[in-house]
């Protein structure tokens, strides 16, 4: 712990740069991310998928939900804090339905991720505040096609092809680099999001520990499976 | 008290990330939860059991009470501190009847956990405030069934089948990891919540020393025992 | 003095918690109760006693009255700071009088003494402000019968049969605890709380120098007794 | 200067605890009355007199007035920062019109001092302020009689018969102790104000260098000696 | 790190002055700059060309846009903080929008720069923020004619004739200083600045990694060019 | 310096006790007071005398000028920082003009001061400010005579015969010591305030570098001394 | 570096006196005066000069201008951070513009530096705010004649005759202590002027790297050379 006390000054009060152009806060709060479960996305040519571990502690408590549905054409996985991401998924949620109410159609998954990066970039640069400790990968389709998207705690987001976040991220963004390919269709693509969570989980890799979810350009639903639906994808594995 | 100079960069002003990404004032604050009196909580395939540790420091004081209803269908046990714990219960009760006033219907468990652990997680972001020093297991029954959730000081929450928390937690646990079943029914589950509190107490185990509660899925009614009550089903254990 | 610096981080700025899970800000506002004079009390089957220490730090200063009347039903004992203390009853009495009018009744004793430990609490957890230096205990009678309630710094309460608070409370809790019976009767208790008393003072034990109070269920008026009230009790010791 | 870095923690920013349950900066504001000239007060069977040290650093300037008359029947007299206390007698003749204005009739002189006690209380406990480096002496007639009151920078009050405070407050006091009898005359008090005065300045006893005040219960009214009238009661010593 | 110890009094809490005049958090985040991708633009004699390098982490993620249009007639490139820059590109597009909203006419490009340099200004003199880790190159045409011009963290604005900012930006401006004249046209600006970013790129100079836009006189219209327009660019390097 | 280090924590962020009960802030602030250009005033039987050395660095630089008036019947000299003196100085002329505005009368000279050094107070006691690093010499004439009043950093206002601020004053003091009268008159009075400077100011006594300024009570109209009449004025020393 | 902890505590957090009652923050503002390029003025007897350097670091970059008209009988130049200047130039223009619209007259110079420096004090006395790091020479005409005064970070001003700031400031005033006389008209103060520049930059002295302006009392308007303007004025000298 003594190596703490000479950089003491640049990660209090408020988040600060340091002497090296660093946000020590934000890169800290991305650490909350990696020690995170994992999650991922894969973008396919017809639509996107996302799969998330939700093991739990015990066998006695639930793991907890890490997909969420945002609106009917956009959903969301995190890896992070639990508390952090609730409050940004309802805030997204809100955003989604006034889009909806304002404009009469669904929110531009563009457009929704960078409402939330401005407030994530808003608790990195205001003191009295510190940074959400969590990333997302948002997935959708809208007018001009589907979307994967990353956004890390310190207000960035990154369009994405295939991604992982949390602790096993390395391990299945490896798989992605050496097999994933642009022409992948939406039922591969499930497949390669299941294997790339097989990799990034150590143990435990079953139908009650994961989520699984896809929305594809045919019904542009964003569609959470079941564990019964989840298993059965698993056998085929 | 030496080794604490080091990390001292952390745990002042505010909350904010360590540079392993962790919230040092949320983890002290469930030291305050795991010094508190153990609070359990066992769920039946018809209802659920809350029970907890009130033991009084002397005879001539009551034990405090730790388990309050917080509307006709959901009540909450808690392990912490007490006056934070009051406030949150209070903030509770308002969200429930808030809500019956407004749908006409009972507040979805879930949906009164999550509020309160927005409160909680804001306590954990912003300047100027501590963390909540507390933990709570909601008890209840709404449309889509029986429900025992933890909250911890940090804003998240876990769905439980049967969960402690409290100095004697871990006791209780290792009790229901060996005995609770799925298809328990609530008699049973009244039985194992106060084998697990056997457990976690180390001394004075009685009737003037505990609290129980349970709902069950015929009368939908939170229910907390009298002394006279749980004396009796003590003498049956 | 040294032992006080490696916890310096815990005690500054606002009161945040301990790595152990300690608010060190609270437990010293305590040391401001354990500091006090003596205040104590003495639940009857019939009634409630207090009895405080004013001794006066010199014959040409009146000792500082520690009991205080909240309303007709309701009195109340503080050992700590007095100016802290002062606020404190202040509100109680707006509490008090603003139930009358609202719900044209008198206010339940535990409502009372809750509202005060949320402001008492709210002093522990919000930044800008310090912990109430001051400890209570309410004696009262209302419908559901008769109360003798003890508060902390902290904003947590306990219900109390015989209690006492500040520099000498062990000695008469002592006492207490050989020879308090529930069924005591309101004019036992009013010795039994002298007695307590005259244990707790290491000197100068007489009418001058305490205040004694007591409210009973015959006329459900808090009292204190004149100086020569007092006086004639203690003779009858 | 060296033993200050230990306690470094518990005077900076607020008023805060120490370990100990002390609020230092309430103490070191009491050095700052400690430091100021001798303030006293004598309260007779029919009156109550003040008298104040009022030197000056230079025959070129004249010494600050020590003594102000808040009401018709009541006064004030101060040990400690010039500039903190005329912030607070400002208060105190505000609190006065306000109440003859409201109820026709003037303040209690409890009352008074409670609401000047109030104040200097919420400068202890908030942030962003220091407590009021001042005391006073109050000298009032009202309904319940003669009072002479004494405040202190904590919000602390107390009753007293005869008092001094400031630099030479216990030489007065030991005069006090020896020769104060509660069926003394206001002439008498007048008497004693002046030896105790005389006592606890070192040098400069004299007309010029002391204020005195008084009010008896023939008139009612607080009344400021001239020189002149200073000047033939000290002849008369 | 050692290093850092000294200086840390300069870089906490807000912006302040060290003792030679510096801004340490300024230069920091000026850091912040230095750190991010390559931006250049260079001014022809009859527009203005935008250059920036936006090569992925990874292949399965698209390099950030760093080239964003403001309004028709102004662009901007950036070099630096992602989420800083989005933040103040949103307020840059509003000022235009209200600029022809009230007067009618596209906003004058320096004006533009101006505010946007107010805004970063306050940022560096005001408590409970950081500055922004962001530099811009705004290019655009005006009454006044075409212009380029660079702002940097601390509000100070620059009207340049070539000029790069970020990692690779020494190499730029070499290469301009040797190459640029004033009397150069667009056509060749265009060259002159890929050539720029291909000495400032260390590797994957390519379409994919790059980002390109000019606005001219001709149709005073800011254009960002396809990545086949790109493509064919390049192969005539 | 090194001396500086153990009263570290006495001088930071708000102005606090200090354990002998100082405000070292206010006497810091004093400090610049000490270190600013004499300014003093001297008090005749029908008027009153105000003199500055307004002593330029540079030939090619006016000296500031350091006597201002305030309203036709008051004036004031001032030592110490000139930002904080005109502050100060404006308030000091709208509390004039606001007095004739609703009373219609000139304000009373006391009053304006205490006006003035309540603003000062208030300074000394939150946080968030420093103290005025200035103190005042008012001059004027109302219904009660004629005055001349000095106000210091921390709020307190001395009423004087002959008094002298900043760099020089000791050496001004020593010679009023030595030479007042109180029946001295307007002229004497001038000339004494001449000396006084012209000891205090080590070298450059001259018209150029003084300023002379006056109240008497046959036409009650504070005056200040053209440069050509204090050159006469000083030819007749 | 060393030599800067032990005066940690005075440069912290706001502008707050150190024991000799100097203000740091406000001498570290001076600093960055002092670091910046040259900026000076000369006063003739029918008008005022002010002649700036306004280097550029780099031959494909323009110099920023240093001297800007505030309204049309007025006009300054600055040395210091550019940031800083233009918020305060925006404010002396708008002051300007709001002084002709209520009075229907040109703002009196001297009024327009009081405002300025209004502003420059508050920044140096209150908390959460850093001064301005910016000297100006304000130069114009009005009713009482022509004006060259300097305002410095602290909100001091002070009336000149021939005065430099910034980086070669010295030597400027030594040319101008030694050449300027108080009957130069307004052509020899350009020469002065041009002549105090070339001294105070070290090299560079060119048409293209300065600026200068003049406002006379024949037709009383601040004007800025032209580049040619000033070629030709150089090649006289």
């Amino acid at each position: 712990m003594f190596p703490a006390a000479p950089m003491a000054g640049y990660d209090r009060a408020i988040t600060i740069f340091s002497p090296e152009g660093r946000l020590y806060q934000v890169e800290y709060a991305y650490e909350a991310v990696k020690r995170g479960m994992t999650a991922l996305g894969v973008k396919a040519s017809d639509g996107v998928v996302l799969a998330v571990e939700k093991r739990s502690a015990s066998p006695l408590v639930e793991g907890t939900e890490k997909i969420k549905k945002i609106d009917d054409h956009v959903g969301v996985a995190f890896a992070g804090l639990f508390g952090d991401a609730r409050v940004l998924i309802d805030q997204a949620r809100i955003y989604a339905q006034t889009h909806r109410l304002i404009y009469g159609e669904p929110i531009p998954i563009e457009l929704l991720v960078k409402r939330i990066c401005d407030i994530k970039q808003m608790y990195t640069q205001h003191g009295g505040v510190r940074p959400f400790g969590v990333a997302f990968l948002f997935a959708g389709i809208d007018r001009k096609g589907s979307h994967l998207i990353q956004t890390d705690p310190g207000g960035t987001y990154l369009r994405c092809k295939a991604r992982a976040i949390g602790a096993g991220a390395q391990k299945a963004i490896d798989l992605f680099t050496k097999e994933y390919r642009e022409d992948i269709k939406i039922e591969e693509a499930v497949m390669l999001a299941l294997r790339g969570l097989r990799e990034a989980m150590e143990e435990g890799f079953s139908a009650e520990n994961i989520e699984l979810a896809k929305i594809d350009i045919y019904d542009k639903t964003f569609k959470i499976f079941t564990m019964s639906e989840v298993r059965e994808l698993i056998s085929k594995l």
